[in-house]
């Protein structure tokens, strides 16, 4: 079993961050909006978005330890997209626990999301740089796209004749983007030349790109220990996934109207049938070709980056991504 | 029948706004959700936190254009809050229109609101000022204190033992920091000095509590067409608002002990009886001093500025503060 964590220099990073989260919000009122808040930024998850704000901005030959404030911002955006998302989705587990809309409820969900986001600009603006109008402006975009890939993710929803180039658009504003916004954020703190911060900004977009392929792929094919999913979720709730989409695409006839037919209230009962037609038709290798394609785009964005540890850690999360079961 | 956009300079300012949000998001995709983000920029109302900035700004010599991106953003921060406070509250009605969500949904309202903070830090970093830094923490604190002060308000709806003290600390976070920060970003904006700012945030702070407790006056003793709200509607919800608290405060035996039974499921049968309360406990001549107390302090905290049109127009706002009606 591979995981993104294995790395000792990632895990050094992730723990970095860690620390930093656990410490954020201490001492602060109202508890109605703080403990939520506290629960939310102690609930771990890979911690992807700070470890390669930390990693880009040191693979430019900045400290990393000028980036841990932009690091913590990237990762509280992050969650707030989750705590809203699970709102939105009336979804009932996140990371093993409890949602927050479950556990206080959705009035406290909404606020202490919207007070992430305050605090992640407030993390932000703690870093000491001269670029930070730059970032800022990245940050903020980022933000943009990831609202505008949730608007995308739920017009797609209530569409029957979605393509798959709708779905990469959408991947590329709700994930992609925010993943090559962290990158490229480390860079300009790290005070990268143009080149360097274009090629960081390229390696986090295909990594973003062929880790949300990759995760459509653990929905039928990884582990069953997943990180508080289940094994064939996405089948389920008939979500078009690259999967479905692919699949789709490469059917015809009684397949092709078999999955065209599934919906969130029938979906569960044909996990199976689904999968097997993901396997024959080709869209399950279409994907993994798809993830190992993104893996290598994301690679060889590297080449402008001086040869240092934190460029073997960039690419060694690259490949370990493609190898990840969970 | 006097109202704050009665001055040609409050609407002259008004009018600038208008354009600027009007044109905000022109041609953005997905519709799903920029149709609502229109929607709510292009609702009317007020504009107070966005006139206050271009005043502010102007008040210490700088040109009031430069402004103008602050002073957008500072409106659409507002009316996030507005967005997302109407899920919470699952009100009908603002500004004379359905609600967002009720429009389209829940969902999109969630999501509509989050972009609308996206865009408001989009527009204060267009903003061309050396002191970008300070206006964004400024502006990111204000954020933070609004959700402070919403978390705060839930709390105080759900506790029997509120005091005027806990209102106070509520509305100073809810709106009278977002007020103060529109006047301290529009003198940053216009360079002023260290006095001047400090002078324009206490101004702000002041004319913000005594607009929240004019607001809460306007409830019992408004003209009918309040913008969208009822007469009443605060009673009717057994909101805390500064009156009840007071009341609260001023009574005894019977009179007391029925203020306190009140709730929002027998509250709309009371609210003459509460009015009536009101009026002969001295709680609502309390108010009404409040009013004139903060519209005075707010007067008096613009001394150390130059004598200037724009500080007459401060001036004169928070003098019709204390006569509007509506």
């Amino acid at each position: 079993m591979h995981s993104l964590s294995d790395h000792s220099i990632y895990q050094r990073e992730k723990n970095k961050i860690e620390t930093y989260l656990s410490r954020l919000v201490n001492g602060r009122q109202p508890r109605i909006l703080y403990s939520p808040v506290r629960y939310v930024l102690s609930s771990g998850g890979k911690r992807l978005r700070g470890v390669l704000v930390l990693l880009a901005c040191e693979a430019v030959g900045g400290s990393g330890r000028k980036a841990l404030h932009a690091a913590a911002a990237m990762e509280i955006l992050h969650n707030f997209t989750l705590v809203h998302d699970d709102v939105m989705d009336d979804a009932e587990v996140r990371r093993n626990r409890p949602t927050v809309h479950l556990k206080w409820d959705q009035n406290v969900a909404i606020l202490a999301g919207d007070e992430l986001v305050a605090f992640a600009y407030k993390s932000l603006l703690k870093s000491k740089t001269p670029r930070m109008h730059a970032i800022l402006r990245v940050f903020t975009d980022a933000f943009i796209q990831v609202c505008e890939g949730k608007g995308l993710d739920k017009e797609i929803e209530s569409r029957s004749d979605v393509r798959l180039t709708d779905y990469l658009m959408m991947i590329g504003k709700k994930t992609a983007r925010i993943i090559a916004a962290a990158t490229e954020i480390g860079g300009l703190i790290g005070e990268g030349s143009k080149p360097q911060i274009r090629a960081l900004r390229s390696f986090g977009f295909h990594l973003g790109t062929a880790f949300q392929i990759q995760d459509d792929l653990l929905d039928v094919s990884g582990s069953r220990a997943r990180f508080g999913k289940n094994l064939g979720g996405d089948i389920a709730r008939a979500k078009k996934t690259f999967l479905l989409l692919k699949a789709i695409e490469f059917t015809r006839g009684r397949d092709r109207e078999f999955l065209r037919s599934l919906t969130p209230s029938n979906g569960q009962k044909y996990i199976d049938r689904v999968s097997s037609i993901y396997r024959r038709s080709g869209a399950l290798g279409a994907a993994q070709r798809a993830v190992m394609f993104h893996s290598r785009k994301a690679r060889e964005s590297l080449f402008p980056l001086p040869d240092a540890r934190a460029k073997d850690a960039l690419a060694s999360l690259a490949i370990g991504l493609v190898e990840r079961q969970s």
